[in-house]
């Protein structure tokens, strides 16, 4: 398969862009490990655990790589960065919250292990944090970026709570309820690494055109690698999604395929996941063409990404924006 | 009893200050309808729910007074009121969550009719907006008073929740508790108010000190309220607080006295919470003059508020400020 044949220029890739060395992200590290031990007790001990599970640190990248694209860097950059990344790390808890999750990056989540009161807290904890950083330097761009990616995630997560089960779900609600969920974070986090360096109105928007379609193919790619990726890669349990009811992609082109259609709309409505109908559905995702029909759509969606992107000038960071979008195309994690 | 024979002056006293009819708070509250009516499905009904129970609106009260001490009214220090209210209402949203209450105000808590994955959604929202609401004024200050607010409400129902059923919780602890869950955001609110109309290092400290106490002194009077005061009043279903484990200010002396401290602490480690208890462990903290003592450190608070005022020019919000301080101690819900 493409996908598969792929795979051994991606960890080339990967050896190219090795985000643990990247100056700036290794200060947005320290400074988030700072943020932790400036706080105490539980929620120290809260904080800690989010952080050590690590993460890919795409949001501070995408912030300091759109700004880089506009100026040198600068602590307000920086701080940006930081506060993107506790603000991500704040809706994780919270999400754990609200999707009844155990595991977390192949690790316990915080709710799971300090139970949903004082994950309620942490999250919280976080979320004000980002805010205080942001305050501090004056970046109320950034800040208003912020906000309403909180205010999407809030809207994104609460339509896919009340959308489970339902084999209804269009393509266009799909797409509404992955962009409030994950892909306007992304873009506001390119614009406000812009507006940090004071861009230009349009600028701001054409990086954010980058980020929200590097987020729509990064959460399409997400959903598929539930139903045919590996655990021990993504980190959280396979196929969770489907057993909770999440209608993605995959399943919404199944469910209008003729020869699979009625079967897998019978399978969710009677809520029947066992291992074996499960495999039967990831196999027909497969061998109905459905898997590349996505890929496809993850396609254009970076080239839609990197098509923003070439209205910039040329530069060392929009280079590096420009391989990151491919490298969505070939995630395995 | 004093605090009986005092309430009809209250109700005197609440007929001059007559907080339906305060044109800033009539703005405060357009604005927050105004903020609801923005949102949509879910959230909107979650955020219309919570409006809708009402409530002192304190904060913004605070917020407004502390600003017009220093200078006219202006959009900026209403918007820093609405931001205040915004923030209340949401860490009350999350707060439910945490200590899983079922009533608030009178009426079912969100998360008892949403469910605590709703429920968290909901309080992030309000949390995003009010600070999306600050940071469109470019109002960092008045963002990093309520950063502090939110962080400290944080720690404090993590001390809370670590401390339940704790008989060797000490009076410093307890003080500890209430100012970071009660009483900082008013100290908060208050210095935000002050900085909003460019006052001073010195006087926002002032008024700061101010708000800190009457905080004390209104979180002291709702624990002994809890205890011995109506529910019909209070909107909380009587001496839930103890039934939760939650060692408040009378419980404390009442733990230190000889006659009863012994029993009382088998009773708290033992869970014994049945009516007929209850009604003893009240009864004792009447007869044994501890509720006196309570209220004598309530009003020793509201002294030093009320002194933290008479640095500042005579004016009649500094005057509402003053009396508002004395109604803390004589309410009764």
């Amino acid at each position: 398969m493409e996908i598969i044949k792929e795979q051994s220029e991606v960890r080339q890739y990967n050896g190219k862009l090795d985000f643990k060395n990247i100056p700036e992200l290794k200060q947005v590290e320290a400074d988030l490990i700072k943020v932790v031990s400036d706080s105490c007790g539980t929620i120290r001990n809260m904080c800690t655990h989010i952080l050590e599970a690590g993460g890919k640190r795409i949001r501070p990248l995408l912030v300091i790589y759109s700004g880089l694209v506009y100026g040198e860097n600068s602590p307000e950059l920086l701080q940006t960065a930081v506060a993107s990344e506790l603000i991500h790390m704040a809706s994780l808890i919270h999400d754990d919250i609200v999707d009844n999750s155990a595991l977390r990056r192949n690790r316990p989540s915080i709710n799971s292990l300090w139970g949903n009161n004082f994950a309620v807290l942490g999250g919280d904890y976080l979320f004000a944090k980002a805010f205080g950083i942001l305050a501090s330097r004056r970046l109320t761009s950034g800040m208003e970026y912020m906000v309403e990616a909180i205010q999407s995630m809030c809207v994104g997560e609460i339509i896919q709570a009340e959308d489970r089960f339902n084999c209804e779900c269009t393509l266009e609600k799909y797409y509404e309820k992955i962009a409030c969920k994950t892909a306007i974070l992304l873009k506001c986090c390119c614009q406000a690494g812009a507006a940090a360096q004071n861009a230009a109105a349009e600028e701001i928007d054409l990086i954010g055109e980058y980020g929200l379609n590097l987020g729509l193919a990064f959460q399409i790619t997400d959903d598929i690698l539930d139903l045919c990726g590996s655990s021990e890669l993504t980190g959280k349990p396979k196929r969770e999604d489907l057993r909770q009811g999440i209608i993605s992609m995959p399943i919404i082109y199944l469910l209008g395929n003729k020869a699979n259609g009625q079967w897998v709309k019978s399978v969710i409505e009677q809520r029947q996941f066992d291992d074996d109908t499960i495999s039967k559905i990831c196999s027909a995702i497969t061998k109905t063409g459905i898997m590349e029909k996505c890929y496809d759509r993850v396609r254009a969606h970076i080239d839609k990404a990197q098509k923003s992107l070439d209205k910039l000038p040329d530069s060392y960071p929009k280079d590096i924006l420009y391989r990151l979008a491919d490298m969505v195309y070939v995630r395995m994690n």
